[in-house]
């Protein structure tokens, strides 16, 4: 057993200045970028690590080798953080990090610079305590996941060797609750977006103009209303094509999962929940793919017909969906819908990606069930999936054919993408103790990865 | 005959001081708005022009009461101007005016700083050459009239004798069009809300929550999509009560101005207009009321479910229409939509106004008539309407017991309340010889105003 620090206190510290680089990856410029990268590079001394160049922000990879014969995983993560939102949300200023009530809050700590923080720690402390590593790990941290990661694709095929690994152990994603630990099995895919109508050639006065051409927030309002119907159900043609009913067997698996709507609506704060009509809400989040309008935006609070206005959608999708082919659907949808006098244009976002399972029985999954289970001894570790989204875990499958288990201290409520993100003090120790066993796990025993034919 | 200057450098280089000061209602502070004030009171040295308080932002009143016997008018205007919008949007700084191509760029030109300007002009030349005005001239200018003058009903109402007049002047309002010279016998009322919907406790990240919730930005274009039909018509059950069908007299009136509607497209650069059917272009904007989305915003460009969304809605009123009645049948249609799992609220604005018309017989407008002939000549001079809404009018009937005569020389298509908003310079000393011809017709002949039992 690795011996780790008795308190938290310079895990924050270190954390809180990972956090006070504000890498936004939508807007922050190189300089910024390229600091939130140092700060891993430094950390990752004795694995060679350095910044690579991929088109975009840069990534930081690299390698100790040092257990021949031993298995291969490569350690996934990302050092990019999602925009802050309104700053007026924020109860402390998003870039510092706050200690409060068992809780860090910062934009990033728990997505993902924390859980990239654990096993950061947990490779240095194998190396200073017992001077190897369990077997051999490459590290790949991209600066670009929060912006769907366009550059990563074309940087992995073109350097799959240098990161070819057994398997791809993710920083990234959450477990759905704190109570019960568990591991994802599935993460839905994604298609973002934009629709915008444009009407007359400028901002018209709604009094000397009203009632004479057709209002672009009107036309837009029309088009995404009609994306659903009152009860929820996405009404756009094509949209589910390959979507597998649920089987008699899954529902049973997630109606053995301890959920209770009461909880869930108390800690949304909503009167009553909503979505497709006939599932379970579990069934839905977990199985079914979404159409949600992210942003909305047209004129303003005075009194006017604006020339524009525009919307923002991000679709989730789940096993058997094509992005390309769900984007040609929406688009389809919506321009049917234009009323005349407007012109509406779909754009879509490149970089869609298809959706990711890994079978509840791989090695990997057994290894990290048992090393939860030794970190939260009497507690049963569930199979969950991820509704969010992990491009990477569909790109490593298919360049350098491994699987991708999701290993993140993160959990869903923790204000992920909103303001007020925030990471559970206990989770920096406990994700510390469960990644040195998932590590030793993999190495050796019955769950011991079979490192590939190379 | 007064003289005027031979050429405009004069009269451009004054409205550019007053343009510069960026009264804008909606957010400027005391100090700018007083800046404003005080030019219009050096103007009018002579009446003894004074800046009183309202409550909101003060106003500028004076007289010069030197003709016993003669008619009194009270010329009305406003000093505040509307806020920017997108200062890209702009080809010049709204706040310094740009001359370019026969027109005057700037926030406020042409509505209303270039139209009181010409009426200033024209009384201080009275004096300068005459010594005298050809009658009675009470002035008033306010500071709030593009958020709806919510201080000058309480104003107005307690210093009613000291405005008493037998004709308001309105230098705000607007010419429909450049090429034919026009009045005014009706505006529209106005009723603003705000729709808001708000869904969980705080934004969701649309991956992790999606299917489960209801998305406020779903409920609100729900909601604001009801408000129409596709082609057009408002929905609102009792949004039209009291509103007169048009008769076969008014079409004829409306018929017989000159409208095409292919130049209307063109000049908006739309494919196809739009709105009630079987009414002509000009009829739905001159007498139909409209429910115009102004503006929405929620959530952003990333992947949330926002917790809230809303829209800010105008209604333009016509006769019939009682405003509160109206805000009430809104509210009650809109919170009918809400669908479970969100909050939806109405919030009316204060302030709403009825429409407002002054009979075509009206002496004043067969002296407005007139003065434009004379300016004009060879041209008709066509009885308009105006689709924007001049709170004041309704208020001076209901405290002063006199009708308003619009007497603007701003045109509707001058971008008012729009980016590069602009006035046309050849209509300063149009504008001017005009006031100057009203002031004398309705002092003295056939058009002479009668003065009031006072």
């Amino acid at each position: 057993m690795l011996s780790f620090d008795s308190d938290d206190a310079r895990y924050i510290a270190e954390l809180a200045e990972y956090v006070a680089i504000p890498s936004i990856s939508r807007d922050a410029d190189r300089e910024t970028m390229l600091a939130a990268a140092r700060w891993l590079v430094e950390k990752l001394d004795f694995a060679d690590a350095r910044i690579v160049e991929t088109g975009g922000h840069p990534a930081v990879v690299g390698e100790w080798l040092g257990a021949p014969g031993a298995p291969t995983v490569l350690v996934y993560g990302h050092y990019d953080v999602q925009p802050t939102g309104s700053l007026d949300e924020w109860i402390t200023p998003p870039f510092e990090l706050a200690v409060e009530d068992g809780r860090l809050r910062g934009r990033g700590v728990t997505d993902d610079k924390g859980p990239v923080y654990m096993v950061l720690e947990v490779v240095r402390q194998f190396m200073a305590q017992e001077g190897r590593l369990p077997l051999n790990v490459r590290f790949l941290f991209e600066g670009e996941e929060e912006i769907g990661s366009p550059h990563l694709p074309d940087y992995v095929r073109a350097h799959a060797a240098e990161l070819a690994a057994d398997l791809v152990i993710s920083a990234d994603g959450a477990m759905w609750r704190a109570s019960e630990p568990s591991l994802s099995i599935a993460s839905k895919g994604l298609l973002a977006l934009d629709v915008v109508v444009t009407g007359a050639n400028r901002d018209l006065h709604s009094g000397r103009y009203g009632g004479t051409v057709a209002n672009p927030v009107h036309g837009l309002v029309q088009i995404l209303d009609s994306l659903h119907d009152p009860d929820g159900r996405i009404t756009v043609a094509g949209f589910d094509d390959g979507v597998a009913p649920l089987s008699d067997a899954e529902r049973a698996e997630i109606a053995a999962v301890p959920f209770e709507d009461a909880d869930y609506r108390a800690e949304l704060g909503v009167q009553a929940l909503h979505g497709q009509p006939g599932l379970s809400t579990l069934e839905r989040l977990w199985t079914r793919p979404t159409l949600e309008i992210n942003g909305i935006t047209g004129g303003g609070w005075y009194t006017v017909i604006p020339h524009e206005a525009s919307a923002h959608i991000t679709c989730r999708l789940v096993p058997g969906q094509d992005p390309q082919a769900v984007a040609a659907a929406v688009e389809k949808h919506v321009l049917a819908q234009a009323v005349p006098g407007v012109r509406v244009e779909v754009r879509v976002e490149p970089g869609g990606v298809p959706a990711y399972t890994i079978a509840p029985d791989h090695p990997a999954i057994r290894a990290g069930r048992q090393a939860l289970a030794e970190v939260y001894p009497g507690r049963d570790v569930l199979l969950a999936r991820i509704a969010g989204t992990l491009p990477a875990t569909v790109l490593f499958e298919e360049t350098i054919g491994a699987k991708t288990l999701f290993f993140s201290f993160s959990t869903a409520d923790e204000l992920l993408h909103a303001p007020n993100e925030f990471l559970r003090i206990p989770r920096l120790r406990e994700g510390m103790r469960a990644w040195e066993q998932l590590l030793r796990l993999l190495a050796d025993g019955e769950h011991r990865l079979a490192p590939m034919n190379r």
